[in-house]
């Protein structure tokens, strides 16, 4: 890439930003705008801030500054806490490598001179001014010691972060563990049932619970199969919104000129465009009295026959569920299986209740999907990145060729097109993990997103990291090799280091568009716009239109990981990418504290669970660089490169020791924090309605019990759980 | 290998065995004999088979042969049992497997002529007639399609009985574990307890675990440094032998001539052979009265003022003492370790109290020092080799060749020497393996057996497996291509398959004259007649004399598995090693049968916990194979090779079902077994008497003890217990 592409990519990225900024800090003023910049302090009945008409443009950025993590964790729970612990953790990782790297190595490259001399004449357009301050311009074999112990720099202070960080993060979940009575902490989770020899399964599980623990065990839940009511139950909500739209028409329409009003119409037939013509209200009134009555008879059949080989056994006492989740019961393990159970919103209905060796054969069998998808992606990646140079493109789509002329344009396509149709491609596959993780039968929609996030962070390295250095260094180094075969290495040499610029480019187009984007909320409030003026009637549906749910964790964090590999792999090659990734993560830590505190409305709190995944993330980040860089050192031809071996070995040793010291807390509740005594107990009743599943609560209950809730459950939790139900 | 050595080593190790067997039915008659013979049956109180005297010489085969299984745990433990179902599950692997090889594969090869066409002149000595009922005589590609098969048969063949023999086996353990109510179920072992904040380290414990479960908990033993007690103990026991010996001389020499006797005298120094002489009896009495007193004051201070950071946890409850060890009870794991206690009588007291951390880099630190012993053993064993050839003899001790210029003893060294300069120089290796894992931190007897039988067969498996047919097949193929350049892989193809017969050799020495020594235990029944004759002179010098110990399954096993590992490598490549190794595996059946009837008194059972250790080691003798076997058939130029790729895969895959399935059954003890009532439960005093170690306990309650004990625990538990604990 020459210096003025880079530049251009540089200066319209930071251009984009500022617009958007300044967008935002105009936009969040307007109080019809509330509902879109302050979602999450709304629904908690805290309402916009106070000064918001007249706040300073940077009011924003002193509020989420000053936020304490009790605050975060108190509005946005302990997994938001935990993301922006994780942005802490990379921001000091990379923090402390630049302070050694780019003062030290930066000025050693850029006074050497491999391109210039070595490699070839430097009037080589392929490689700019920018290539210099990288290891690849390093001739002199006694300042490649100055890398290796920046190698070692890296490494250990990745260590130490991690370390501390764990034990930080392990402190804070301990306190919101053993202080709140959570109902997931008094309910076990009982899979795999054999078939009852007498008696029912709820009679069974009885039996076995009471003996052991006649005090603290309560009773069961069994699950059921919900495919039907759940059906139900969906056409009667969808129905009753209707009706309440039709009602909210009706009322709109009773203006002075004509107070009677126009009672609504709809057509029975296909998508409501032939058929008879109906009065929507009384139409829907009728049929809702009718699905009622279903649904009622299918909720007692449901309950009475369609049991399954799972249930929910609930405790009055934390301690001894605790226990029981951790306890084999049977000696074969794929009967009788126990765990905590989920967060009851964030339960996966439909996969409670899946035998366990299919399933385990099924985990293979995606595992394997997973791989193929992996490999296979690159294919037509490749076959894009390809076609999308500019060269290519005026071959393919000869009109481009006047547009190109321009010489402004040639500039900012080249420097964005291939960046364009990589990240086009990449924004399909999460849904598409995120269904296949589904299919392995995990039983919490966190989990999901941790599985989802694992496989979409393998994938990027794969195809997004690998793929574009591989492709990037080897395909370069074999085109010069036809003119001078015999220079290979030479030629590895000269061409890995340049990566680091496409990769710069990269991540500034990720956080000068993406996080100004994110701040801005163009879309949702767009969206948000156009439906409240022209869909929305009811103040349901209003609410809808602007409820924002939670972070995309499965995205966002594959996202960032990527970022930490590259500036991982990066940092001692190229220390010039540590700048960026500093920025990128230092802006994301800011973005990320303003949105969890104003706008994403948590839907179920894992508690943070997906930090062990995080950590692991960044250690396999560390072992791919420190793999890379031993790579890199001996094409350098180094000899004292195999010091860089015992790198890999310790960065293993020590997610091993974290694994074994940290990583129980998160799988399982220990025992200590949850055998101190609770001021307030949850009532039995109130477990057991928590655990069932909204499609089959009665009614009537379900509509009292929707009156008295508060925002947050209102807008998340048990609709969702029931309409998830049925997968 | 040629020919005629071949079959005179088989035929002297056959001529051996049967001298050995036919000792063995003349030895096991005489009275005198019947402690080496039966000494189980003895200990036990059943005395010698009736018929003793007048028995046929087959009759051990007959009774051997109908034991149940019950007979055998109700007199030898599970262990045992276990052990035998290990050789069981091999026989039927080897059995179904030569079942298809032999009969199909070795007719196939001996009407194929690659060795006599292809690659060498028939009368090329070093090809024997049995090379060439191997599969490097295959030339037809045709017919490489039923090795491929056979290579499936043995796979499948595999799982199945493995697959049988796991679920057989749980079921025997749940019936023996929920029957018996053994200490080591009411007992939870808590290791790395914090300091306590206040109040003393059992207080400690016990305000934990009486508020977590109040009625089932009962009280802790606190472990305490036992390194002075135990000196003191041991040193008091020596002397308390001494006097007990010197009274029986002094018995002894008091025949009818000289009523008075002679009073044993000894010198008080170096040795017994410089310094003052002393009456020896009075000495030894003065000498305990002291001891006695300074060890009760010792034992005082010990339980004061050397608590370590662990404790046995006594509940009286087996069902909730199996839920506290299996849940993690503090956030980091690295405090309040729970795991449920091992046996007393296994206890390695001086690894109870070790520092989390340290252990664990202790144990990577022990693993590098295997992994570099597996390496770099393999010098010296191939110095040994290359130095035992014969003809490498002759030159390095010229005075050979006299020897070796009778035709006969010529033959036999050919074919010992290089399999007993192996033998000799792999039995030093188990002990050192044995100290290497007790340094692990590894707190069971049992335990450290299996730790070390898994380090004994990688050493197996890379030096012994890997080590003989790498050298003897590359090199081989290496000393050819300097003749023939070009010819690598024919050569290869031809090289490998003769490895057979080296094996078959090594397998013919280890199975009959093994056996033939282990049936006949020569050495046992001459140290016993000399330490008889010579030495002993009180009742319990004579039992410790005789008394046999355990099997040692930390050698047995690993020797077992190196044979499976053959077995299955050259199943397909040279079926001819098949019938060598039934042999091999059911003559150890029955003698192994024969031995823990009637010979071994185990000190402790750990309830088949050697099991998954075996299957998993079956598992991967069958990967080296797979392995191997796709290497063999691409060497062989097979293009259908690559339908070899999914067994290693599904190998893999059927291992991790199987330790998702079975394994937590061995690894803790499910609930469900324990739950059951009791008829008699164990007294809370039996329980701490039993968790005592016994350089603690009281002198006269231990000397009280001892008279009632039973000929088990004589010989064996808390002895030894008191004995293994300063470690």
């Amino acid at each position: 890439m020459d210096t003025s592409a880079f530049v251009t990519s540089l200066a319209t990225s930071f251009a984009i930003f500022i617009v958007l900024l300044f967008l935002y800090s105009w936009l969040s003023r307007t109080s019809s705008n509330f509902v879109i910049y302050y979602p999450l302090r709304i629904s908690r009945g805290l309402g916009p801030p106070e000064d918001v008409k007249s706040r300073s443009p940077w009011a924003w950025l002193r509020e989420a500054w000053q936020a304490s993590e009790k605050e975060i964790i108190d509005l946005a729970g302990l997994d938001a806490a935990v993301y922006i612990n994780f942005l802490d953790a990379v921001l000091q990782i990379l923090g402390y490598s630049a302070f050694f790297c780019v003062p030290v190595l930066v000025p050693l490259a850029v006074t050497s001179d491999n391109y210039s001399t070595a490699v070839r004449a430097p009037t080589d357009p392929a490689f700019g001014g920018f290539d210099k301050l990288s290891m690849g311009n390093i001739a002199n074999k006694s300042r490649i010691w100055a890398f290796l112990i920046a190698a070692y720099w890296l490494s250990i202070v990745t260590y130490i972060v991690l370390w501390q960080k764990y034990k930080h993060i392990i402190n804070v979940r301990d306190q919101v563990l053993s202080a709140n009575a959570r109902p997931e902490q008094f309910t076990v989770l009982v899979q795999n049932l054999p078939p009852p020899t007498n008696g029912t399964r709820s009679e069974q599980v009885d039996a076995f619970f009471r003996k052991l623990h006649p005090d603290a065990y309560e009773k069961c839940l069994v699950v059921t199969k919900l495919h039907k009511s759940s059906k139900l139950w969906t056409k009667l909500d969808s129905l009753k919104r209707k009706l309440k739209h039709a009602e909210a028409v009706f009322g709109q329409s009773k203006t002075k000129d004509k107070p009677e009003g126009i009672r609504p119409q709809h057509k029975t037939g296909f998508l409501g465009l032939v058929g008879a013509k109906v009065d929507t209200i009384d139409n829907s009134k009728e049929k809702i009295k009718d699905l009622s009555v279903k649904l009622q008879a299918e909720q007692k059949r449901t309950i009475a026959e369609e049991q399954e080989a799972s249930a929910f056994a609930i405790f009055n006492n934390r301690a001894v569920a605790a226990e029981v989740s951790q306890s084999a019961i049977a000696t074969i393990a794929s009967k009788w299986r126990t765990s905590q159970a989920p967060e009851p919103e964030e339960i996966v209905w439909g996969n409670l209740s899946m035998p366990y060796l299919p399933q385990l054969f099924r985990k293979f069998g995606i595992y394997f999907l997973v791989f193929l998808i992996i490999i296979f992606y690159m294919i037509p990646i490749s076959f894009v990145s390809a076609l999308t140079s500019l060269d290519n493109l005026e071959k393919l789509v000869p009109f481009i060729k006047s547009i190109v002329k321009i010489k402004v344009l040639n500039t900012v396509l080249q420097a964005y097109l291939p960046q364009l149709a990589l990240i086009i491609f990449l924004a399909l596959l999460p849904s598409l993990l995120m269904f296949l993780s589904k299919l392995e039968g995990i039983v919490s929609h966190s989990h999901l997103v941790r599985a989802t996030a694992g496989k979409y962070f393998y994938f990027n390295v794969v195809n997004v990291f690998l793929g574009v250095t591989i492709s990037g260094t080897v395909f370069n180094a074999l085109k010069k090799i036809t003119k001078q075969p015999g220079q290979i290495v030479s030629l590895l040499d000269a061409s890995l280091p340049p990566q680091a610029s496409f990769f710069i480019t990269y991540i500034a187009l990720l956080f000068f568009v993406g996080y100004g984007l994110e701040l801005s909320r163009l879309v949702p409030l767009i969206i948000f716009h156009i439906k409240k003026r022209f869909l929305c009637k009811t103040e349901e549906e209003i609410r809808d239109a602007w409820a924002p749910g939670p972070f995309n964790y499965h995205t966002h964090v594959p996202a960032d990981m990527l970022i930490v590999t590259i500036a991982a792999c990066y940092a001692v090659l190229a220390p010039m990418v540590l700048p960026f990734a500093i920025m990128y993560f230092a802006l994301g830590w800011i973005i990320v504290r303003n949105q969890a505190l104003k706008v994403y409305i948590p839907k179920y709190d894992s508690g943070g669970r997906m930090w062990p995944h995080m950590q692991a993330r960044i250690l396999a980040a560390l072992v791919i660089s420190q793999i890379t860089m031993l790579g890199y050192f001996s094409v350098k031809k180094f000899v004292f490169s195999f010091l860089l071996f015992p790198l890999p070995i310790a960065t293993l040793i020590f997610a091993y020791v974290c694994n074994k010291l940290f990583y129980t807390a998160f799988r399982v509740t220990p025992i200590s924090l949850v055998s101190t005594d609770l001021k307030d107990m949850p009532s039995v009743a109130s477990l057991v309605e928590a655990y069932t599943p909204t499609c089959l609560t009665p009614e009537d209950k379900f509509e009292d019990a929707e009156k008295f809730e508060d925002a947050r459950s209102t807008a998340t939790s048990r609709t969702s759980s029931g309409i998830t139900s049925p997968a």
